[in-house]
């Protein structure tokens, strides 16, 4: 690194507000660079960003569009907000994360600063919107510095795909909605089998509550409860009594309840607990985890979905239901201790929760917008379906026919051709040379898939036809030329 | 804005780390916030940036379909590169404009830059990856620090749109598929007629020659050149003179060809032209001028196309055929002086040219790959068609039917049902209430334009129907609700 650094240092130096010589001078400057940036060309590799290819842009666009249809099915909008958001707006809702968030350098003007996830944005829209109640999706990148000593295969530069709905409703519904909908992208994606765990900060309050948590201490120990997916009970416990302070028989009694799994009957079953039932909040949460459960009956979506206690999620700004969803099986073991983008075990591809105070933060007179979402862990579906498709052949162009000649000088006649497919919106392709081989203009197609061939010659012209070949099969035929965008459009449909 | 900042100020030092308080003790936080953010919450609005709200995404889905339509059509792969780069990467590539470059604040690890546009990291990433011929298009946010004084209406993030076509192919091919691009782009968005001038570097800088321009001072007056689409040809004069120090006869001489404009024949007509014709350089781009309009003759775009010795562009990259697309009627007028994204006059919406020393700039051994591309400028498009749609109401969902009860108690049976059509792939919606009205119902599906109505009642599921009800004509019918699903289909394709 140090070698790498320094001349790229000395290279900015001499650098620095140069222009480009004029053309014909290029040769010896570039050569002169290229000593250089034999040390300096690549990426801000320790920052995890990464250039997409082709191949990643075509698998990136197909989940894409799995779980834009899946937004617009459940009749969400869309919005998009700066990728920077004055520093202010970010302050103080990451907790132990906000360390995390990218600054612009001060080059005047107010202090701004990458934004680090979607949901505060959208806080901050509704609040400045004055916006009370909307069903909105949006995709973009966010961004996390996250210390290098810790990044394994994590990504700085990432996609979050949000789903939110924020408005005054009846209990759960919407809530529920979020969850038949991580079913639905889960099931979609046919990444294997997976969980949802759900939990309730209500619930994860009361309980340190009658475990005999100080008030004090409940968002430390919930961030501590939150290692359970990678740390053994032991080594949490000790955490909590350790370095927390918390006392053996306040951690050994959460011990007992984090380890409950279930569903609808767990619920009704901690209603009755003695210790839980002393909690208000606690109850209310049990309450609705019950109503919950009885939504995704409808939404026949409980053969997935476990009431989990172990649940915590690191964000501070959940008020009610929590969940995130789990690979249960395929795609790449997570590594141990390893936390993907949404905070989570990377295990996770889906995640969220209720926040009903977010909003009101940042409105003037403090009005809330219930607000409930969930953000889909797009970066871990990426690399699954990268490692399904690298054996595999995946398309990067939808190019549907070949414009095509095996005689010299026809390159006038297959730009026309070409010209006449696009304006009729076929999807076509020329060789920008002057007398390409047929063979190498086969290939090309051979390569990128593309179907058809319009292959022109001197005897095709004179007919006033054009010979169609299909790549597969070899099958040629001729086609009236006036006919052609009506076969080709057949042909691309058969197939 | 003394009284924001400062306020701002004591807010972020008082927030710092500080957590959200847990749930039930919010009120009281958030009113005390509350009456900071009067001060403090907005967008970093003197660094140009917006939100787009709904309304404005669905008309930006339309215009991203159109484009990307078309650079399908052409048989574009699509790649991504980070929001930033290495600093060093960015350097001495924009020549003046250098100073507009977003920094990163320095928080350990590289200096890094937000990019400012899109061919410098696509010239960096061939490089990178050692590719020698492609063709991709690229939609992503740039970033420019423009001098707030003079930004007007101007922001400082936006979108561009890149067609490049990198490999070593016979002349003016690939720059005529460029143009036909913008001629196909164009002509679909409807954006009222439009003119494309084209030019060529090697023109400018043979001309440059033999007008005796120095060798040192061809950049400086090209940008000056550059500034005849909105001041008059006496002031650029006066400021090749006066201050680039330029000959009173040189600038006359340039002045002389500035105001040609033409076609074909101009191109012939200059190869005849005694000063001219001394220059190798500018008879190399007469002769290539020369082919680029019989390819556009074949392409049938000539209508649009102009020969203008005018047309300079400002960045430092380009090596031959350069043009802009401007609209000639139609949509707001371009502010005097004002400079749009692509560093053109605004009225300008794409621009591009021939780059063949870039991505050498960036190759170990120079290495040189030939680029030509295109950059619509997509920003200037959507205030167009948002003003056109400013009257229109524009659909924000797609939602085909909206699950409706006219009775209580049928919430559980409106959420089987939405949940049914969901599964059949129905775009759907249901209200989050346990009993709605059915106006209030009926009036969602008014405002955001749902066609179709499923009302359920006792009646309906006794009789194991649905009460289907198009919106629009307020006709409604019993349906099957086995056959729900098929009808929903057919009557949305029927619209």
């Amino acid at each position: 690194w140090a070698k790498s650094s320094s001349s790229s240092h000395h290279y900015r130096l001499y650098l620095d507000g140069i222009t480009l010589p004029s053309p014909g001078t290029h040769c010896n400057w570039t050569t002169w660079l290229g000593g250089l940036y034999h040390w300096t060309l690549r990426l801000p590799s320790r920052c995890g960003t990464r250039d997409y290819n082709p191949k990643q842009m075509a698998i990136r666009e197909k989940v894409f569009n799995t779980i834009i249809g899946c937004f617009k099915r459940h009749g969400a909008e869309t919005i998009d907000t700066p990728v920077f958001e004055l520093k202010e707006t970010l302050t103080g809702k990451y907790g132990e994360d906000s360390k995390l968030i990218y600054d612009l350098k001060d080059q005047g003007g107010e202090l701004l600063s990458l934004r680090y996830d979607l949901t505060v944005p959208f806080a901050r829209y509704l609040a400045m919107n004055k916006i009370s109640n909307i069903k909105r999706y949006h995709i973009a990148k966010v961004y996390r510095r996250d210390n290098p000593a810790m990044t394994r295969g994590r990504y700085r530069e990432f996609y979050q795909c949000d789903f939110d709905i924020a408005g005054q409703y009846d209990p759960m519904i919407p809530d529920a909605e979020c969850l038949k909908i991580v079913h639905e992208i889960l099931s979609e994606l046919e990444l294997g089998d997976f969980r949802i765990k759900v939990n309730d900060r209500r619930i994860l309050d009361g309980m340190f509550a009658v475990c005999g948590v100080p008030d004090d201490k409940f968002r430390t120990i919930c961030s501590t409860v939150d290692k359970l997916d990678k740390m053994s009970w032991e080594d949490v416990r000790s955490e909590m009594v350790k370095e927390k302070g918390l006392s053996e028989e306040a951690a050994d009694q959460i011990g007992q309840y984090v380890s409950m799994q279930g569903g609808k009957d767990l619920a009704e079953r901690l209603l009755q607990d003695a210790k839980m039932s002393q909690s208000k909040q606690a109850c209310a949460g049990l309450t609705d985890m019950k109503l919950l459960f009885s939504y995704l009956e409808l939404f026949q979506v409980t053969d997935k979905v476990v009431f989990d206690l172990s649940l915590a999620r690191g964000l501070d700004y959940y008020t009610g239901v929590i969940y995130e969803a789990i690979l249960t099986q395929n795609g790449p073991a997570p590594e141990a201790g390893e936390k993907g983008e949404e905070g989570v075990s990377v295990g996770s591809v889906a995640g969220g929760g209720r926040y009903d105070g977010l909003v009101g933060m940042f409105d003037p007179k403090g009005r809330k917008v219930p607000c409930v979402g969930v953000s889909i862990g797009i970066e871990r579906v990426f690399s699954i379906l990268e490692q399904k498709a690298s054996a595999e052949k995946v398309r990067t162009t939808e190019t549907q026919v070949m414009v095509a000649s095996a005689q010299k000088n026809l390159l006038e006649e297959r730009l026309k051709l070409t010209a006449e497919l696009w304006n009729a919106g076929i999807k076509a392709e020329v060789m920008y040379k002057k007398n390409p081989k047929l063979l190498s203009q086969l290939q090309h197609c051979e390569d990128s898939g593309i179907p058809l061939v319009a292959i022109l010659g001197e005897q095709e012209l004179k007919d006033g036809v054009v010979k169609l070949r299909d790549v597969h099969s070899r099958e040629e035929a001729d086609v009236l030329r006036a006919e052609l965008v009506e076969e080709i459009k057949k042909r691309i449909a058969d197939v």
